[in-house]
């Protein structure tokens, strides 16, 4: 672990040749790191402050996921509230809680921080949110109709609109999955919707294939990580997966790698409340030395930290084409 | 069959006393009624100059529906069009033909000829386009992301926003259905989206529950006809069932039937493509009389014809509301 | 049609050869028999006085099926009730009404009229009651765990205990089904079950086997009418089948019978709410000729009539058993 | 009915534009044609000395078929025999009877008369056997592994090798199936199998097409029907198609007609044990005038018989190839 | 591991505020404790002379589970018989050995001790026998029909009646599970069946809920210890779960915990034969410290040993009731 | 690991009594053995030269399995190649690469070397190729029509025939499984299929059972190793079984052991990719000793390497057999 600075990050292992190499104390997050949260995992970190802050996924000791803030002064160590995120409507009206709410992307966008996760609207449902102080936060109307269970925001507005990456679903584990965009003025009314990406082609992918973090600008596009789904006699797999969108019109794919970027290998990855998912949430960036810190959940579990470069990633994408 | 009006009717059998009844001559349309469509069913007809138009799903001898324009003097007697719909985008390109167009609702809409139906975009999905003439046919773009089938607008916009009924679904036969309400200020953009109706409590629409005909103004509210769908061993069975939504907040289900108002129980309806299925999509609405007429498929094969006033459905709901 | 006694029969059509025929006046309960009804089948009737009664299934406009007592002169045309049975416990307390009750079987048994039915317990259960006068009916403790939707009790006691058969099932359409028999001395306590007949050998009936009516005594032994089911692409068939029971003991089955007695064929037997179903749920006998009335339930929509002879029945068990 | 020739034949009623029309007096074996089969469908028929025989599947009074030799005098009524046919094997040992035999087709080819038809092997699998009399059947060793529901052999050989078309299939109700076509020297050992057809593009062929009748020759190729099957919400539908292979190498497909050439439509063919099927098994061929009779398959319950002419079939199948 | 006393105990470790914890020699029981049994797990130990014993569950080579008394003298290292355990029935005949044994409850009550397991009679169902010395067992006939896989007795008469609660369950994996209570006299005979609780509210028993060990009386009730069933993309999960039930009625749930008490998180838990399987199904307490030993169940493949307290279980309960 | 001799092995660990144990320094194949394939299992080794040699499924960093060779001076370290197997056909011409080649055999057969795998033929398809070099290989036609996925061929011709064992499949993850032989002479066209042994019996081969590494000559038969298949709530295990065939009639079963050899019990084998799989595909035989080594796959992830003598295999499949 780098002490020099306050980025999350350690140099690429000597000899390993793959994209992205995996933080020797993950993992960061273990089993019951708060009292109310016996598992946190697919969850989004940004850089604030001097440090970091979270958006956390934590399922209860009756195994329902919630949503709480965390910060860390190190991006490795984090305090995770044990108070639930309550959210007020437009009007500053408290709103009563849903039965349930995972897999938040955190978001700056303009001058607010926008969450965007799986919450209950008769069926696993995109919400948006948004917060300034992590103290307060502004839920807007559902962007789609379900089942829809993971949305990101793009992290600025593309020739005057919003857009928005999720994956449509059905009720029970889906055994389907494509990436759409859609596209917004206000946050609030979502249409021009667009195929980007289907399952498929190779196997790690071939029953769903779903967004990530928010995509990372790039000079000549977008870097968009993936999590893409195969299905065994023993249940799905999750991998990582990464692919390149264009710069002005993201819903066309210029590079989609035909290989994972990293899938399932290590003890805490492998065995867990769902064995064999890694499943990427969000990622931090140091522009001028292009390092990537990636947060990701491990079985259902815990959350693991993993690291690459742009570069790195991006010429491995290019060689891996399809 | 009434010849002294062009209102297409037939008064109530003596002694009947459900809330619909059946059209003596059905089925209006029966099998081949052109050379490309062996089927045509669940369809939509309007008033139209001082005769009737519709757009109808005829399947093709292929199985595969596909959308055409068809005329008709009395609503009963129909000349339907050989030639399949052609779309133009909003630039006046001609599209390509998609892979299906299925379960048209035509719905006139300030000065124009709205169609909604179900349309191929990487799965089952709402399409809308509009026509001035039935010549040239103008789509948008999709309002929704997939998977939803079932899509119909409010005649008229309220509180200044059009509003949508649909009901979303999966890439098979979709073991689940509620209807869902959602709002536009341009026919494009589509957001704040909201539970209308959950399928369950009574035992026809255990399954799924799904918007018919465009919403009929009432005098306090919205009469809206729907689909009910039941799971035996033997398949689905397909009922009418009504309800009445709130006039300025039509997410508001004011009465809701918890009996069917009509069930597959006629040999045309029992026996076909697909066995037990009415399918109610268009209804005439005489204002002066109150008389109603209403086209339904027919066990996926033929297209009936029914009638009722809007006082008797309006009491038959109001009696057996839940 | 014989009108020269009360008991309904009518003679074998000449030439005909197989162990059942069916009555010409069929369907004899057609849809829609009550306000209350849209569909009445599988239900029992026994002789009453100088004429008949019955405990009839009826689906209600909602689907949902309740039921009913019906009386006949003729054993032909029923007059059936409007209103559903209410029950009251054994302390004479009003019972709240469960969410549904169907299948009833009736079976005089010492001084009183017991029902046998399916109904909702946490899932579906068999629920015993009886009556002295049709008018009062005490429901007794569920005598087994759900699942289970077809129970039938002997018609009197043997070696001095109660006995029932039944069919255990699961929550949906169950693809299973063997006959089983219990015992009891105060019809409130069961045990001492005992496995009477699996499903399987034959196609007909290779999915499930269940009772039908209460066993009727012979010479040598209990001659039980069942139904089975085979399972095409395209749903379920429900076809009546016999076997002859060991008088002392009737867990041992003496002669099962291979070939179904009588499989849907009629377009009131093929056609209908749940296509392809007849079920047989009652018989009434006449001792001295051996004649024998089959009611059964068609296509979950009708109540049909059947005729066969104590003798012709056995005999062609015995020759046709496996 | 043609009474001036003993070929089975109605003149394509004025108008008709189809490419295959129905016998008037469908179904020609309608239900209990003996005592031992209360159903006769997907059989096969071939002209013989001054009549016609058959191969007929019968469905016993258990449901399970067995397979039958008839005959007939005009192609229309038929006598079908009572006794289930034995085989022996090539040594001329009589072999135990399998489990269930079913829907044979019969090839005259060479100086023998070929049956091939899905049997009991672990699971259903194609069996051969061939006769010179009718009397005398003898069985080849199975030509492939299980599962495999489908074969029928060409009626020649084909530079120098038999061959042979088939449809693999699973051990329940199948939801895939493409034709392959094998290849072989003996009709023992089978080889150089290829793929002649996937099931898809259209829907009436959605889920699976298979080989039906034996192919005819026709002056550019092989004309082959096939049954294609869609899958509706209440079961399978079974529609007869049409296909054109090259004269020299019959594993190539060229013409591939996208519409189905009938499909369910009549009662007959709507409702039976499995309602909405269709199924040809077997057509005779009148050289000199094209005539062609089709025996087809009724729900599962009648044989049914339909007509054509080759230049027909041949001009639907061009004009309407994929 | 506490060497003062036979009670097998360890202190709760400091710091630990959950209402369970792990013995730290876990697993008591590993892979092949004897040459008959690979995995002995889902067990039942008693106090029993100066030390304790046991009826076993162990899958033998070839997969299938049969049952096997062991003993202890610490209650943590088990000496297990390599004999399988014979029964007779009541008239001291040897009864033939059935398909299968599993999951044991062992029961004092009154002067005998009782087991109760699932047996194989056509389906999973529950099984009772009493033993007064461990070498001869008496079984009774089946109390319930299938299907049911997980019975337990209450310790003692509770107004004069007994009493046993039970899962009823299908053929399969069963998707669904609640808690009956049933009631009897003679442990033969079994009636008054009520539901005590139904799967659902939390996700961790979203799928299933059954019960655990015998109930423990405690001042205010039956406190009794399940296992609860979550259904994840990769599998089955089993947590333990605890109610507390009415002491004279104990069909009444007064309390039930919201959370879990245990779930799998431990190697030994989350790895094995069937992974992320915790399954309780014995308690020993001491009635006067009130320190409680837990045997369970652990991957299907590992017995695990836990402790808590009473008051703390009690506490925990009631303070996380729903 | 024995370093006095080239062949791989250890001796029996002191007290152990199982027929075949591990090897101490399992797994041999670990993963990313190559830049290529980030899993090797289910892979083939034979003596060959001084050496070993083998053919090999790597998975890639897409999890599409390819074959690869690889070669071995001490048969545990293995050198495996990156670039995959290209194929020829019988006249030379390269053929273009399928989309997936898994589980291969390799097989000395007179003067050439088989590999046996499972190839896309339009489904999952048993494949033939040659070498005499493995440099050059010679693929044959499809033996068989999909779906199979397991075949196998015996090393040498027994009475004039070749013989291949294999295991016919579906087209998603197989819930059936039993094991046929067929025959050929020139291993292109093959017949005379029959059934040599069916899944089911005891649990552990319930769901299916398959052949495993070529069958080994022993003095009273052919030695087959197989795998069977157990299905729980958590997935399928895949175990290792065995039996003895007749010598000159191999598709009779002289033995069949009722218990497994080994079952998934190691790290190696309990988690992985798929966990719970061993899956044995090659052994070594050491003629004068009568030694074996096993090579097989572990949890679709690692090669694992077991071993045991042809005298202890025998002499406990005999001793256990059904």
């Amino acid at each position: 672990m780098s002490k020099e600075q306050v980025f999350p990050y350690e140099e690429c292992p000597e000899g390993f040749e793959g994209p992205i190499w995996r933080f020797s104390g993950n993992p960061v997050i273990k089993r019951h790191p708060t009292k109310k949260a016996s598992r946190v995992f697919n969850s989004s970190v940004i850089q604030y402050g001097d440090g970091f802050i979270g958006i956390f996924r934590g399922d209860g000791n009756d195994d329902i996921p919630h949503l709480y803030v965390g910060c860390s002064k190190d991006g490795v160590n984090f305090d995770i509230s044990d108070k639930r995120i309550i959210f007020e409507d437009e009007k500053g009206n408290i709103l009563p809680e849903t039965g349930y709410q995972y897999d938040p992307r955190l978001i700056p966008l303009e001058d607010k921080y926008y969450i965007v996760w799986c919450d209950d609207f008769c069926g696993p449902a995109i919400s948006i949110a948004y917060t300034t102080d992590f103290k307060k936060f502004i839920k807007f109307d559902y962007p789609f109709l379900p089942c829809n269970r993971n949305g990101v925001l793009f992290p600025r507005k593309i020739n005057g609109h919003y857009y928005m990456l999720s994956r449509p679903s059905d009720l029970g584990h889906t055994p389907f999955g494509d990436i759409f965009i859609s596209e917004s003025d206000d946050l609030i009314h979502w249409g021009r919707h667009k195929l980007v990406a289907r399952s498929g082609y190779e196997w790690w992918c071939a029953l769903k294939i779903g967004p990530g973090p928010t995509p990372i600008e790039i000079e000549d596009g977008w870097l968009l990580l993936t999590h893409g789904v195969n299905r065994t006699c023993n249940g799905y797999v999750y991998s990582i997966g990464g692919m390149i969108l264009d710069k002005n019109d993201p819903s066309v794919v210029k590079y989609r790698c035909k290989d994972y970027l990293l899938t399932p290998e290590e003890d805490y990855e492998t065995v867990g409340f769902v064995s064999n998912v890694i499943f990427p949430t969000s990622t931090i960036v140091d522009k001028e030395s292009g390092r990537i810190a990636i947060y990701y959940g491990c079985a259902d579990t815990y959350t693991g930290l993993a690291f690459s470069t742009i570069d790195r990633l991006v010429k491995f994408i290019k060689e891996n084409a399809r």
